[in-house]
């Protein structure tokens, strides 16, 4: 589609565009390989070869030539008067968006942040096997002053915090997500309060031993059978599930596998990784190596995650598909548990440490905690080696649990060892906007309960594609939502599947 | 080593070399996955992915800049008279052989190759899937004249094979190796035929099934007991065992695994590219991301390669040590199989199709058809269309037996899908420097054998390490040679090896 545009300093772009996704690719295959198969003592050597990328693809994009280029297709685009909603100008415009924040960012900075972080991976790793704080806290410091640099090149703000999130989040204000968090933070908490106080659901059945060799081909089959295409994509293991993509026909999952924590460990995570998965498969081949290849958003991508794994992997109706299957499986493993006492346990409620294993209702209580910290050590209100300490009390505060370690605490998220300070708000909007779209869908496709029933995910997948995955990169996030939804982002949605769903498991 | 050389121009170079190294892990990352765990459509993304990378790499290898620096830094060694033999003169000597062949080579024609190899293995693949030929003639047609065309950059060339050969063998010319293979082709031809008029051996167990499962384990733990360090290194799988690497740190070798063919496939596969691997592992790490790191020529990686897959891995002495451990890794399967009976399976004898398969006698017989066929093809003696029965006469004349088809003929080897004409005579050159080399370390470790029995490896090890994996690529192949064996390249210790060997297995 790209061909046909007479604009020389388009094809210019265009084809850098693609010299940089393709180093993008080679310095994402290196980053999933390092979580993957890499062996230990590899890691010198990587940390040196991803830099070398960094450095390279920073250069490539923000060289003056391609300012030139971009100021001179502009001007091609106004002269020949294009769509400004057609692939051509929205190429463009996330062009632009991309060069003038990069152009921010000195090289030498990119660079040693890269460094940096690949160091401050280690460290984190050592420090939580170690549980100890203090061996990651010099890194940790050294990347939130960093950070306040990065915030300073985008001077002046509103925030310090809002060109961080902006990175994840385009468009996106901290003084919208707080309003947003405050009214969720305030429902949240009560709504917890009313469960606590009703009886509690048994779920010890979910952890049972769930022999490993098994989970595996039973995840690759759900998997496959939701939609994922192993021909285009895999699924690994690694400590830390996560996904990865090095073009539309190479999306790749990781999961972890643990005997007797089945549903908490691989099964919920594949759900959640193989939504970004579908995402990352659904984009619009002809945006391959373009800047509209990608995702809208992290919070965007984390609505398909979310979406997959809670609003359709925790409702009845997946359950009651899912539940025969478990059973042929895993014989005898779960033939005392009913449907009504299976989706009762991997629904149940439990304020608890880890953030990944947290239920829907506390979840966003642990990102909330998360921003409220980025920001107070930002500000410089808290310092690194309090951090510890803050955590703990305010997961008290919060959640009325408090971490016996660091481990358990402050050093469970690798996302700040990645330098990804302005990251977990996106796991919130994620969430909030699953339960807009998911609304949208319904109205769209009204039997979609019972196709779920029946197994039949191609109708869910295809809306998701049409409405949301084949745009890629082309929308900003809340154009995405509004185009998807008819909505602004708003938090009703998600507040009113909350009460529902726990209200009748409940009985409140 | 490196940081105290006083030459600006030195350390320039330096610090492109470790650039260049360090996209050529990417690069060798980006190949090793798509041999190992790519999916399968992932194949058209990844060959941008490569040719980006072959064109960067090139491009940063034979800039001008480049030029200037190389001259300028042999003005300083000139001026301030560095030992020849020091690392840093050798740095600059291997660097300038290495600009004055890259420079030789338009990128046009790197990039262009790039791609039309990497569609060529496809192809390659689905002609040898489906054993037609002529599914892939086109590819290689175009292959053998992108070669010809990159020989006649190096003219003028005493043989047109001379600047193939010399990319793979530094230093080597095919006048040489012609001389050197018409004695191992009469010798080896006659040990042959006299073997073939004695009692042929049984090695009918070898083919019994071994659980794949427990294949896996027992190669990995023999692997590490011999010296293998999985901190930094891995084995993984692939259609096509191989060897590479992404620093001294990360060395990875694949196998494949058949339960009725443990020996061929797996286990001597994986013998053969710890060869490799641990020659990886053993270079001096100061020469990291320099011009030195790597191996000395393909010909000394294949010695030792042969030398741990035969020389050791089907020595009596070693069978010794392991048939007891297979006896207990596969309970029942080689209880009525003695020692005797064993070795002498492992060496059986017998004209056979696959090069990868063939026997220490043969093997070298596969080499000579393959490297004949190239020359002739370049020099325009043989079409390409006419390939197939070229090969299979020429089987049928050399080892009495004639391919049923092409996928166990022509196509049963992926180097010309790759484009590496000139690459084959180094297996046969590996062979030959294997016993020369066997032999002088034999004459410094007189006990090495009793070692063996006892499954002691760590002085042959040490040996090899300190003769030749540290060196890397400081020496040429026959330099390397000469420093480790005292000997110019022969073909004796070989003949005599296999003259001894068989003589004593067949009663000759």
């Amino acid at each position: 589609m790209f061909d046909t545009v007479t604009s020389d300093a388009f094809q210019q772009l265009r084809q850098r565009a693609a010299e940089v996704s393709r180093y993008g690719a080679a310095a994402g295959l290196l980053g999933w390989d390092q979580e993957t198969y890499m062996p230990p003592k590899g890691q010198a050597a990587r940390t040196r070869q991803l830099s070398a990328l960094a450095e390279l693809i920073h250069r490539l994009s923000t060289g003056p030539e391609v300012g030139e280029w971009l100021t001179q297709a502009e001007a091609d685009m106004e002269a020949q008067g294009w769509d400004p909603d057609s692939d051509a100008a929205r190429f463009l415009k996330v062009a632009r968006r991309d060069y003038d924040r990069a152009t921010r960012v000195p090289t030498e900075w990119v660079v040693e942040f890269s460094r940096l972080t690949s160091e401050a991976k280690m460290h984190w790793q050592q420090a939580r096997a170690q549980k100890d704080f203090r061996l990651f806290a010099p890194y940790l410091r050294r990347i939130v002053e960093m950070r306040r640099q990065y915030a300073e090149f985008f001077a002046p703000y509103d925030h310090i915090y809002d060109p961080l999130l902006d990175g994840f989040e385009p468009g996106m204000k901290t003084a919208t997500v707080q309003a947003l968090f405050a009214g969720l933070r305030r429902e949240q908490v009560a709504l917890l309060h009313a469960i606590l106080e009703r009886p509690q659901v048994d779920d010890a059945f979910l952890y049972r031993p769930f022999p490993v060799a098994r989970q595996k081909t039973f995840v690759r089959e759900v998997l496959e059978h939701m939609g994922f295409d192993f021909q285009r994509g895999r699924l690994d293991e690694s400590a830390h599930p996560f996904t990865t993509g090095f073009s539309v026909d190479d999306v790749r999952l990781t999961t972890r596998y643990k005997e007797t924590d089945f549903f908490g460990q691989a099964f919920y995570s594949s759900l959640h990784e193989m939504g970004h998965g579908l995402y990352g498969q659904g984009v619009d081949p002809r945006y391959e190596e373009t800047p509209l290849a990608g995702g809208a958003s992290l919070g965007v991508h984390e609505s398909q995650s979310r979406l997959w794994e809670n609003l359709v992997g925790r409702s009845r109706s997946y359950l009651q598909w899912l539940l025969p299957r478990l059973r042929d499986a895993f014989p005898g493993v779960l033939d005392d548990v009913d449907l009504d006492a299976f989706y009762r346990g991997v629904n149940k409620v439990q304020p608890s440490l880890i953030r990944t294993e947290a239920d829907e209702v506390t979840y966003n209580l642990h990102i909330m905690l998360r921003m409220d910290l980025e920001i107070a050590l930002l500000e410089g209100r808290v310092d690194v080696d309090d951090l510890p300490e803050v955590w703990n009390r305010r997961m008290e505060e919060d959640l009325g649990v408090r971490p016996k370690d660091d481990a358990e605490g402050v050093l469970q998220d690798i996302h700040w060892a990645m330098g990804a300070l302005g990251y977990f708000p996106t796991y919130a909007l994620g969430n909030v906007m699953s339960a807009q779209i998911w609304q949208a869908l319904r109205r769209d496709i009204p039997d979609v309960e019972a196709q779920m029933q029946a197994g039949r995910f191609a109708d869910l997948l295809a809306w998701l594609r049409e409405h949301i995955h084949r745009y890629g990169r082309k929308f900003e996030p809340l154009e995405v939502l509004q185009k998807a939804t008819g909505q602004e982002l708003q938090s009703q949605p998600y507040l009113d599947y909350l009460r529902s769903k726990y209200g009748e498991i409940y009985g409140l």
